[in-house]
């Protein structure tokens, strides 16, 4: 089963590397564009073909190695 | 109105990076995990509120700064 982790930010923790691509899309003449965060997606291929277990074995993969859980939020989205 | 640029690599191009994941995933006991790819997420807020025209200059940005487009593909996902 295939299967897409987002890991994103949370509210409030800083982001400088959104922060440069904000400042860069202004330099190349791209304006009004703000709030600019960067995340990280990881794709995955799990030998797990049941869903639930699929799910709760990246939840825990996401809390031990994928995701810095103090400073960032995963979201885990499984594809047939 | 709020946009995701997702960034991946292109197939057949090498991906160290979720080599080292896949690894540090079987170290750590999660077996079965393959084909990990790591990509990039990024969440902008662009003020242009017309949708086609947003995803449009969103395309434009994606060409000159966000992806490097030799070696990735990127998809435009706009939220409301």
């Amino acid at each position: 089963m295939k299967a897409k982790v987002y890991i994103t930010l949370k509210n409030g923790v800083l982001d400088p590397q959104g922060k440069a691509i904000e400042h860069a899309l202004g330099a190349l003449d791209f304006g009004g564009v703000n709030e600019v965060r960067q995340g990280k997606m990881i794709e995955l291929d799990i030998a797990e073909s049941d869903e639930a277990k699929a799910k709760s074995q990246i939840e825990a993969m996401c809390e031990k190695l994928l995701a810095n859980t103090v400073i960032e939020n995963y979201a885990i989205e499984l594809i047939g």
